[in-house]
């Protein structure tokens, strides 16, 4: 019986992912991994919690649940497949049907034939090229090798400046911190995590930010790193920043070159462009995790958003595809989550801003509630930011950030989004319920409710956002307060006059007829119900402030 | 302009949330409520954590978030309608759309009139009539007055006996146990949640509620109560329990006797039928809340599930139906999660045993993985039973239970359930992830491609509970351990045989073939790849035992 020879390059998440299922599939596979690190079969995303200190072997990010080391012999003896390390794939001939790999020990080279090709060749950090980039202490953490240099580095450093206000620039600046170290976050766009999140969600990250030390320079590009040998400070066209330590996070792009070379077609992102059963355009040769772009579920647009959740996904269903197994990958829908400090971010589908480029007629709503019921010990609060279509009232996407507990709610709405879930239904799910895990109407069901109430034109309201720019315009506006004196006196608006909502009723010739009245409160409920009273009394020009005093993403008083 | 009458009977949860949800919709109506109680409008789900003491001040299950107590004052002046409190409705005159009402404080009686009705009665606890019942010392908790006085006793009670393991029976075992009180948990039944998990979730429990010294008397029915005024002991065929306090938890029952009197339509399990508008069979009045059955998402059937997370939903609905503003009560899935000293319990849709009662040919499927990434500080294992159609490969139910996060993925199944997803969609859902929160393949993820290997034939599998009797019948049986040695020497399942994974290709000799082989590990991986090891080696009969170790709700060596 013939033996289909499999070669995968690269063994990091989706190659070796795709080599196990393969070989699960097909017991007589002739199955070769090939990787230019020793460092195989390693998660990239928890080198910034090794910097932290959150654990003490870097090698436990090769370990398995169970305490394995995923090495040569670990593939070897439990897979069932054949490793080679410091080994690189220097070319692909798709007639002949051949690799030509060498050797980085003993530089020696030789030719692999292949039935079928997986390429896993991955991502790798883009590296801006101002001067001074080349410095010693200026590093991308993208390797064990590179979360070994830093954590060596963050032992001596007392200044670091951070690149790059994304996914890892932000682990990256809350590790150094945590390690006494003064960070400087460099970003060039207006807001940290630029392409993920709106700037109302964005803006209570960099509030986060700021009251954990971290000197967050927003719309600020880098312009030079000086130094002698190694990085002394880095320099902007607003300032300089003394750094011990630079780490370069402004993102990643596929690595794509042997591909390319090889004719195999990219997409209109650059990376390697593959079908629903990650097929290239060769039939005999598959692509795999971070080198390949994904369909945007929402947008149905190819995107570039590599992130290991996918890459596991990907090398499924590669090895199902190769052994004629049904499966396909449907796409992706970016959804993410954060720890920024003691602040959890997360989101999926399109973000407001996605959705206007997208063409939709969108409706965004933000509305914050506790996590878990009020009176049980532990509960914090989120703010929920959700975007849904005018007419179709499909769920286009959400936003949630805050202390409490916002992966549960983006990943109801993943589901939410991934079945074509109208707000209607949402607000309909039959969640469970306890006190100690969410509130009888859960902030999910609050924010879907609010919507709904939007959409059919019972709630009037507007984002914190807006609030601000008409509270800044040139037409009087009454920014109300109806929250209880004793809250008022904790923490406020600024401008904000106080009328509780028990005593609105019977104070409404306080409440001036000619301008715009914007009520509002701790959360979101309060200012809702000021709007139906007022409108109910007969003001006609009422709009509250969605999400509350804790959405609010400017100063406080 | 004629304002209308609605009069709503039952001011706790589903009455309140119509009441307010009509004045936001209608600033005409003329809206009364009426309770038999003072207080109304009251949390009943968090009494259970009075009890254990998690806060002090019992008024907070009556409060806000913002911290307003919603009394009488609060309904007129925030809220705008009337509640009469200590006020019973006595009876109905459909014909002549009255209620009659009568002051429980001064025992004046009163006709109202109304145009629309909302029975919104609630439920009231089952409280069986054996001898003993009415001595002091035994009631059930249900209502604020309820939880105060177990709260007193709770003082100097050494031992107490709750009657029933169900939800509030869990919940207020653990609470007079974290007070020091010996507990006995009597239950009919062999496992305890009988109506909402399969016993091998249930299992687990058990193991959980030993371990905190709760004395659980399983398949043993309560036969009466013991004292001269006050209750001494408790007495079963089975034994005697000394008793300080009995709670009486077996059960709810919906209160319909003044609907019932009236000619409403009851439905099949005795509560008050109602369409998806809330509307009974006369078109002047609606029901909401503990008084209604639902009807179940998966099974189409009605059923009564009394929970607040469902009756603040009906008050909406039914104020929307009121009101003409389109919405509708699409039904529930029975979902619910609660929290058993260190495990978190919680379940949706059909159990395996409702699936079989339903007549589905279902698969069952349970899978073991840690719930964050497992070097991530505080990851901790859960236990997920996901139940499946065959045919069709959708989605019918799920348990998940274990220390670790279990009702973010009870309600991603909510999701996946409502909107009719099959087990290969859940496996492709993108959800979040990041180490503090998930796993690249969440364990979800996990368990969906575990269910797909199971429903395509690719993996041979038993339960726990399967395995048990295979190990104890007749046939000879190998009970495979491929885990490490170390792992090995912590704890075994008794009579099982260690060869670890890693070794397993290279000791294939010591494996019998004409036995069946169940391998197994912690979680379940690994004895799926010796599963597939095995076959591969030739071995036919070889079925890996699900969810490892953590899984067995046996005893340990």
């Amino acid at each position: 019986m013939h033996s289909r020879k499999i070669i995968i390059i690269g063994g990091v998440a989706a190659g070796m992912k795709t080599a196990c299922r393969l070989r699960r599939l097909d017991a007589n596979a002739d199955i070769t991994v090939i990787d230019r690190s020793e460092n195989i079969s390693y998660g990239a995303c928890p080198l910034p919690y090794y910097i932290e200190g959150l654990y003490d072997d870097l090698m436990e990010v090769r370990k398995t649940p169970a305490g394995a080391l995923r090495d040569e012999t670990f593939f070897a003896n439990v897979k069932g497949f054949t490793t080679l390390t410091r080994t690189e794939a220097t070319a692909i001939d798709r007639q002949a049907k051949t690799v030509s790999i060498r050797s980085l020990a003993d530089d020696t080279t030789e030719v692999l034939n292949y039935d079928i090709l997986v390429m896993a060749t991955g991502n790798t950090p883009i590296l801006p090229p101002v001067p001074g980039h080349d410095l010693n202490g200026v590093l991308p953490l993208k390797t064990m090798e590179q979360a070994e240099q830093l954590d060596q580095l963050a032992d001596q450093a007392k200044n670091a400046v951070v690149v790059g206000g994304g996914l890892i620039g932000l682990e990256v600046a809350e590790a150094l911190t945590k390690r006494g170290i003064q960070v400087t976050l460099l970003e060039m766009k207006d807001q940290v995590m630029a392409t993920a999140l709106d700037f109302s969600s964005a803006a209570l990250v960099h509030r986060e930010l700021r009251k954990n030390g971290v000197n967050l320079r927003l719309s600020e590009p880098l312009q030079r790193i000086e130094g002698k040998t190694s990085v002394e400070k880095v320099v902007t066209d607003q300032g300089e920043y003394p750094a011990d330590m630079v780490v370069m996070a402004i993102g990643v792009r596929p690595v794509v070159s042997l591909a390319a070379d090889a004719g195999i077609a990219l997409g209109a992102t650059g990376a390697i462009a593959v079908n629903d059963q990650m097929l290239t355009n060769d039939p005999a040769i598959y692509a795999v995790g971070d080198c390949v772009e994904s369909i945007d579920l929402m947008s149905h647009k190819p995107v570039y958003v590599p992130l290991g959740s996918t890459a596991n996904k990907h090398g499924r269903v590669a090895a199902n595809a190769i052994c004629g197994h049904p499966d396909r990958f449907p796409g992706i829908l970016g959804s993410l989550v954060v720890k920024v400090f003691d602040l959890n971010v997360a989101r999926t589908g399109l973000s407001a801003e996605d959705a206007r480029l997208n063409g939709y007629d969108s409706v965004s709503l933000t509305a914050t509630s506790p996590d878990i019921a009020h009176l049980y010990p532990g509960n914090k609060p989120i703010i929920i930011k959700l975007i849904a279509d005018r007419s179709s009232r499909k769920l286009l996407g959400a936003q949630i950030v805050g202390p409490g507990v916002v992966d549960k709610r983006i990943d109801i709405v993943v589901s939410a989004l991934t079945m074509g879930a109208t707000v209607d239904q949402l607000a309909q799910f039959d969640l469970c319920y306890a006190p100690p895990f969410a509130n009888a109407m859960d902030a999910l069901h609050q924010a879907a409710n609010t919507m709904r109430n939007k959409l059919d034109g019972l709630a009037d309201s507007m984002s914190a956002c807006e609030a601000y720019e008409r509270l800044n315009g040139n037409e009087p506006v009454m920014l109300l307060d109806v929250r209880s004196p004793a809250e008022y006196e904790e923490i406020r608006i600024p401008g904000a006059t106080l009328v509780p909502l028990g005593a609105l009723r019977q104070r409404l010739d306080e409440i001036p007829k000619d301008q715009l009245i914007i009520p509002f409160c701790k959360l979101s409920l309060r200012g809702f119900e000021a709007q139906i009273i007022l409108q109910q009394a007969g003001f006609t020009n009422v709009c509250y402030m969605e999400g509350g005093v804790l959405a609010w993403p400017y100063e406080y008083e």
